[in-house]
């Protein structure tokens, strides 16, 4: 594969059809990463979340900026809300790329959260993994926070920063809760709003519900538009991520990431040959039968279950 | 099981009940769902989803009101964002509760939105029967609208209900593009703020843009906290389910869901059988193998799906 020695040598247009396979999840794309993934395993990858309007898009800008007077390659995954017919990405790479847009050293890509196999996670991992072979130092992973996507983006993340904003009301809160137990560093961004006190005041009582945790975790205040706290907070990550690395947690993480892995590939792969054998019509009669109130969902479906199972040679 | 009866009787603990043992995944639960599954097929489900602070759970009360004038009964399941690692719902039943506490027509449960094998489908599907059985007229599932739980309140709902609200930035505008495609009526919430009718005036240029669309989608302004535009928004969704039901789409919608259902128990149960076998010493060694670079993935699990298929008997 000529592509392969293209991402290897960093050719911005060979990521780009790479990211393009991953996305089209075909069987080129499986050969392609495992002949780059002996290449994988030195960049770093930082999970970016929080709830919409939160400004993580300016953050991840003004972070961009700074590591990139550091001296750093970096790749930017945007998770965007995406359609959930049509698996497109919404935001789209050409409202964020214009200010990199002339910058060899940054390759911003967006991907639709939905429509993959393995859903964000799978495609997401896989696009990792070229970033990583093709020599990026950075990746930052950038996603709303918020159900599903919360998850994932730990899973394929070293480091989670979450990203808060004052006054958004209850629902916000509620959220906050639920996402409270995924970020390794919070900031808090737009400090100069309303409630940025109460809210980092907020997060610290809630850091300090947290059971059995052996790490501390930072709360930071930002705000992103004015440039202000972005390097303390790139000190915090470093930080963080040495103390992980000395630990041997972020070891551990990487390991439980590809069993992720392994379970999300393992079971498409499954699911395909579900698909092949329960095809439309199979599966017209049988949603008949159970519309009709014929059979019991339950019952029926363990039935089948075991005659699939049977029938695998 | 004497739980079956009191559920068909409306007993209130009794529905309490089956709900956790739904939320426990257990095979009691399939028990259950299938002696009530006969009893199912009345009621009427609404689903509401739409961004964080969009007024959902304003809307959703105001709602429950009216129909309770009209003499509904109504049960809600509010799908929380979710702890991803506890499982456990955040909003909770008691912030909302309070108003329809002692309304004997009124049952408002909260689901976590993750921890469910066959994910929120799976679980406010199986709830949605017990509500059904047990003779509620209408199910107002309320949700997030973001990411996975948009797709899945689609799933499980007969109606859904977009709700938007004007001024929260770029990216709930593209947001609002991502889900533009799952609702049947469009709600601008807030019409007081700032914005409503430009907002108003983009979500009815998005509806022109959809293609092949057969049915006309309202798109309706509201100002919940004022209890303004409730009557207005029930009356369209009555006309629209009279419509989809004598189109026999509202049929076709309930087949679809029934087949979405038997995927997920079937996957599930699949997915079960596989963690039986993949354990967690298997899954460590493979990781670990991966994770020294020894082999590459897709190669390896693909022997791996190979190797599982043909050992089952």
């Amino acid at each position: 594969m000529e592509l392969v020695e293209e991402i290897l040598n960093g050719d911005f247009r060979a990521i780009a059809k790479a990211i393009s396979m991953i996305e089209n999840d075909g069987s080129e794309k499986e050969e392609l990463i495992d002949r780059i993934y002996p290449k994988c395993g030195r960049a770093v990858v930082w999970g970016i979340t929080g709830p919409p309007g939160a400004g993580k898009s300016t953050l991840v800008d003004k972070l961009i900026e700074q590591e990139r007077i550091n001296g750093k390659k970096i790749a930017v995954i945007a998770v965007d809300p995406s359609s959930p017919f049509s698996g497109g990405a919404i935001l789209g790479d050409r409202l964020r790329m214009q200010e990199h847009a002339t910058d060899p050293g940054v390759f911003i890509r967006s991907m639709a959260s939905r429509g993959h196999l393995g859903g964000v996670a799978g495609a997401t991992t896989d696009a990792v993994k070229v970033f990583d072979a093709a020599g990026f130092d950075l990746i930052i992973i950038e996603s709303i926070g918020v159900g599903q996507t919360e998850i994932e983006i730990i899973e394929v993340s070293d480091i989670v920063i979450l990203v808060l904003v004052p006054g958004m009301g209850d629902e916000i809160q509620a959220l906050k809760a639920g996402v409270m137990e995924i970020g390794d560093i919070y900031v808090i961004n737009k400090k100069d709003h309303d409630g940025a006190d109460k809210l980092e005041a907020e997060v610290n009582y809630m850091l300090s519900l947290k059971e059995g945790d052996q790490t501390k975790n930072p709360v930071l205040l930002t705000s992103a538009i004015h440039n202000d706290g972005i390097k303390n907070l790139i000190s915090e990550i470093q930080i963080y991520l040495k103390n992980i690395q000395e630990s041997m947690e972020l070891q551990k993480k990487r390991k439980t990431r590809i069993k992720q892995e392994i379970k999300q590939i393992f079971s498409g792969k499954i699911m395909y040959e579900i698909n092949k054998k329960i095809n439309t019509e199979i599966m017209e009669e049988w949603a008949e039968a159970i519309y009709n109130g014929d059979i019991s969902p339950y019952s029926f479906i363990n039935k089948k279950v075991q005659t699939f199972l049977k029938e695998q040679k």
